[in-house]
């Protein structure tokens, strides 16, 4: 059986609900492997139907307690619901730290809950490319919610968030000068600002002040729209408390509503600007991907080997290393000329 | 004046210390401007002198305190000192959240003492590919020491860290799980991991405790080693309290040996591994923007927004799209074929 037959094979049974399939062909997915592309290309035109979450925000923020009650709420509808968990990682052995295998027991045995732990490390294609393919398998075998969660520090993990259909920013009440830095640059992102732990002193108070910022920034929108300049999106506020499930339906409520107005106001296929951004991570991670490829193939290792080691050296600087490399992919076949 | 004109201008007056030309020049080089490459590809084969040490941890481990203690060893034995601060920033404005206005303050008036904040995010070709070059401009002007403090916890900043010469790992005593698993893959690209706040509670043991898990480690590595199998490098662990300047002539000191044992095992010009992995990612990232500047040329706008369009609406996959671009671009000038 060859890697293609392979790959249509698992996306087949994965399909017909072979849990294990699955789990196998996103680890085929992830790796880049010909067995994955093969599942993807035919998985790929049956996606486009699931609501994407992107669940973010600073270390200790309690994102996966929040993902772990969503799931919840949505199992109390009978509603299936699938998540991609992004583990900062070893950059070298590459392993997914926290596991599924602690978050994955509460629904043991639920056949319409499958989480998904996933290195955030040592993608070729990069992060999103990555997360984007996991997430539209999900969709393609029948989950109709995806919840993409990520530490908002990285900007790789920004990125990822900023290309889920709604992006929901977690905070705890209390946070640090350098964390309030981190959440200025995702508040950016966010389509709903939770404010988790909210039966904390001062939680009250933090959603406030964030509503009181926004209102600012809304008055500011305002004027800017009046004189014709641009204006970003304003978040909406929700205090929760994930631990006790307090907050929980208002939040999955508003993640309908806003799935449910996306739809309404998408101007038709391939019109909606997140899913556009998302389509653009996907085509631009693979080109990049396939254009090394080519590279190595066509300038062959010496020669790049050369060029790294004459700049390492600084007898050459890198742009001029760079553009004879460039010169070497585009006559096919010739290869870089690597004299310093 | 042409922009090449005016980089070769910028540095020519960087390097006869002129700090707001040297200021203007890391602007331009930071932009990936034509005046900032012209003033690199004369400035790089100047460079390679100075000492590149990355300061990495997670928020709140106390690393600009470190780092600015660092600064002040340095210039009591009269040495002068640079800093490229990575700030975790905007997505969306780009910008230096917590500036280097308020650092630069303790040292306003000493001219060897520059300091120079860089947003993390919005790097056409990568924030290791920008901060190489920006570290490239302070060797050549005349750092001997150059720190690149980055935050610890994503993806492109832990490869920041990792193509400094040498990397301190910065650890407060107390953690949480979420900074414990974010610390497993920091550890892997320290050479020195630095215990701060070492006057608190828990420091030494913190520190005992990370020699030991190290100690454990090295046996596993001798057996490995006379297995035949591959080692992992051991980092050295120090306690010290930046606050007080406690453990920092120490630290100092175990950069120097550092350093002078790197220049000794070098194996000549262009072949050190850290600074080989230095030279590849300024190429690969300079390379990478080359070839999709190519591509949006080569392919026009119309049908790469065309495909992009058709991924988004599910209509044909992202390797189909990705492989008609590809297409378009070795064709050279006949642009992808858009159809669905």
């Amino acid at each position: 059986m060859t890697s293609s037959d392979r790959g249509r094979e698992l996306a087949s049974r994965a399909r017909d609900g072979d849990r294990r399939a699955l789990a196998r062909l996103l680890t085929e997915v992830e790796d880049r492997s010909l067995a994955g592309e093969a599942a993807l290309r035919i998985l790929y035109p049956e996606a486009g139907r699931a609501h994407l979450v992107g669940v973010t925000g600073a270390p200790g923020a309690g994102k996966s307690t929040l993902v772990a009650a969503l799931v919840g709420e949505a199992r109390k509808a009978d509603r299936p619901a699938a998540v991609v968990a992004i583990d900062p990682s070893s950059p070298i052995t590459g392993g997914a730290i926290l596991g599924d295998r602690v978050r994955m027991q509460a629904y043991a045995g639920d056949r319409d809950v499958f989480i998904r732990s996933m290195a955030s490390r040592g993608h070729a294609g990069g992060l999103a490319t990555a997360t984007v393919a996991a997430a539209a398998v999900l969709d393609a075998v029948g989950f109709p919610l995806v919840f993409i969660e990520t530490v908002g520090t990285g900007q790789s993990e920004v990125e990822v968030a900023a290309i889920a259909d709604t992006t929901v920013v977690v905070q705890a009440p209390e946070m640090g000068d350098e964390v309030q830095a981190i959440k200025a640059g995702l508040l950016e992102v966010a389509d709903i600002v939770v404010v988790n732990k909210g039966d904390r002193p001062g939680a009250q108070r933090a959603a406030a002040q964030l509503r009181a910022m926004l209102t600012v920034g809304a008055q500011h929108d305002r004027a800017a729209a009046a004189a014709g300049r641009p204006t970003p999106k304003r978040p909406d506020v929700l205090l929760a408390t994930a631990a006790t499930g307090d907050g929980v339906p208002e939040l999955l409520a508003a993640l309908d509503r806003r799935e449910a107005s996306r739809r309404g106001a998408d101007g038709g296929p391939g019109r909606d600007p997140t899913r556009l951004a998302r389509a653009r991570a996907q085509v631009d991670g693979i080109l990049g991907e396939r254009l090394l490829a080519r590279l190595a193939l066509t300038a062959r290792a010496a020669p790049m080997a050369t060029l790294y080691a004459a700049v390492a050296a600084h007898e050459i600087d890198p742009y001029t290393a760079a553009d004879r490399a460039l010169e070497g992919l585009l006559a096919r076949g010739s290869g870089p000329d690597a004299r310093p």
